[in-house]
């Protein structure tokens, strides 16, 4: 397995997010890439840098609107009066069916879902750099360079809409790679299996059947984020029977998470897609901080096992997985097993 | 001119809020209460206290999910974990087409468009006080028993939509009113003049043209409610040009408001509504801590003067209008210029 990864991303280093009303210290640090590249080095996994792609691949997903906000917002919310010293939203619009304000508060309540995405300075290079890690690792498999390629992406993605942020993602790395094999492939799947529903990229895809949408995580009427994850939601439109959510009761470990996979995969065989873009949180850990549920490194190898008996391509996205004693264990594990499976 | 007011409002006293990424003072204090009721009392005006109208007014403009989040969360959010003293939101859905969590966190999120209407343990029997005003106020005049009556009311309410608080609103005490008026009234009309736009009381009515709802107010592009009050939100479906949004640039003062008053009066008189409820934030004084215009006491008194020369019956609900050395001036001075018209 081809291993991608762009030191740029580290730049990203907001300190705060809101949650429950108070402030806290923001657990999508850069440490996470440090464990994760340590359990890669000691793995044996050459990680290589990538290509520059450029603005295209973003741009294919996100609106332009949202990319000049999230390229000047950090610049003009330290124009303001009393501002804190990380932009975070304070106003949102329940529907978005009314004006766009020029005001930089309105506009970050406008991008922005949620206090979990705090944005600083150095946050727009880190994004693209994180989005452009992903575009590599696409391009490494359509021009057959690897029939596998972990894209190591910091800051996440998969909750970032085509123009929102939230939950520690701005640009949805797997929904661009996901776009951008679409240069080659007719049918795409993305398989989410993050603790937390991959709404941004459920969003992005929910009327189109030319990508196939998975998901597997704790149940939203209990755990963030909340508003989408529900099974009922099948996709829209021609995207109807395109979208599929496998929510699990919150605690939930290895032989639920397993279930659901026999039905991600059961639809994922009919459907038959070119590739598939594994949307690779970890933070499904028994010992993630963020206590959704309680999937074992064991659990993580059968993954990437399965996973990796499938024979088409596949990219594997990097998205949540927060600081414990198990992080970069459970990365060697998905990637012990599924390469266990390749060999 | 009859007053009524209901003491039970004041329990109603969260400290803090969050704006632009930091923790600030709650400005929507009772203190604001004691200084109108100074000014009420210094013109000679008695004050009276509402009699009991029960849960139904409320629920004909509220949705039932929302009233027993509002009823119910204070004490549900101090059961979470590590939860701050008052409940704030942290997630939002920007849409509103997808599921309904049980979580508190979630419904918090839902139910909370930003976070400038946090709920503290007293605020439910505040917020059920200060709409149960604007309906006494509002059956006085179905009554015949006056032709005019000021609802001193706070919280205010004009930022609360069927299912949503914002803006230190939480009941939307106007909307309220108007719809308890129709009970007997073929056509109601709100107008606003607080210094932001009444986007709640939009939403209510948006699609209805038995309420007419005209709002006068700063810029949206530039300030709070930031996505709705902009000039080409006219209504939707039968209420389609029933809704007349009047925004000024910030900074805006008598000159401008009296101008735009005019074109709202010329909206009106067209409508002809058998009674008028006027939305009375004070918040558009240049003394205003807000800032967002600069209507001085004799701005008011000719606002008061020449809505009192309408023929119709006027309910005032006092809206918004923050601590300041002419937060009474300017309430007794809408009152002159009210009575002299009337005398």
């Amino acid at each position: 397995m081809q291993i991608v990864y762009d030191p740029r991303q580290k730049g990203h280093d907001p300190q705060h997010f809101l949650v429950r009303g108070q402030p806290k210290a923001n657990p999508e640090t850069p440490e996470r890439v440090d464990i994760l590249l340590a359990a890669l080095q000691a793995g044996g996994h050459p990680v290589s840098t990538p290509e520059e792609h450029g603005a295209g691949p973003r741009a294919a997903v996100h609106s332009p609107d949202y990319l000049r906000f999230l390229a000047t917002i950090a610049d003009r919310w330290q124009a303001l009066p009393d501002a804190g010293a990380e932009v975070l939203p304070n106003v949102h619009p329940p529907m978005r069916d009314g004006g766009y304000p020029r005001s930089p508060v309105g506009q970050a309540g406008y991008h922005m879902a949620d206090t979990a995405c705090p944005i600083a300075a150095g946050t727009w290079e880190a994004v693209c750099a994180s989005a452009n890690t992903a575009v590599d690792a696409a391009a490494r498999l359509l021009g057959g360079a690897a029939d596998a390629v972990y894209a190591l992406c910091r800051p996440p993605g998969h909750h970032a809409f085509a123009d929102m942020a939230g939950g520690f993602c701005y640009l949805n790395n797997s929904a661009i790679a996901a776009q951008y094999l679409r240069r080659s492939a007719a049918r795409v799947a993305i398989l989410d299996i993050d603790v937390h529903h991959g709404n941004g990229t459920q969003g992005i895809f929910y009327a189109r059947r030319d990508v196939l949408t998975l998901s597997i995580h704790a149940d939203p009427a209990d755990y963030y984020p909340f508003f989408w994850g529900y099974e009922a939601e099948r996709g829209t439109g021609e995207g109807l029977g395109f979208n599929m959510n496998l929510p699990l009761p919150v605690g939930s470990g290895d032989a639920e998470v397993a279930a659901a996979l026999d039905r991600a995969l059961e639809r994922m065989a009919a459907y038959a897609p070119e590739i598939l873009v594994v949307a690779l949180g970890l933070d499904a850990s028994r010992d993630d901080p963020l206590k959704g549920m309680t999937v074992t490194p064991a659990g993580f190898q059968d993954l990437g096992r399965r996973i990796g008996s499938l024979t088409c391509p596949v990219l594997a996205v990097q998205e949540g997985g927060y600081v414990s004693a198990s992080l970069g264990e459970n990365l060697a594990a998905f990637l012990t097993g599924f390469e266990a499976a390749r060999a």
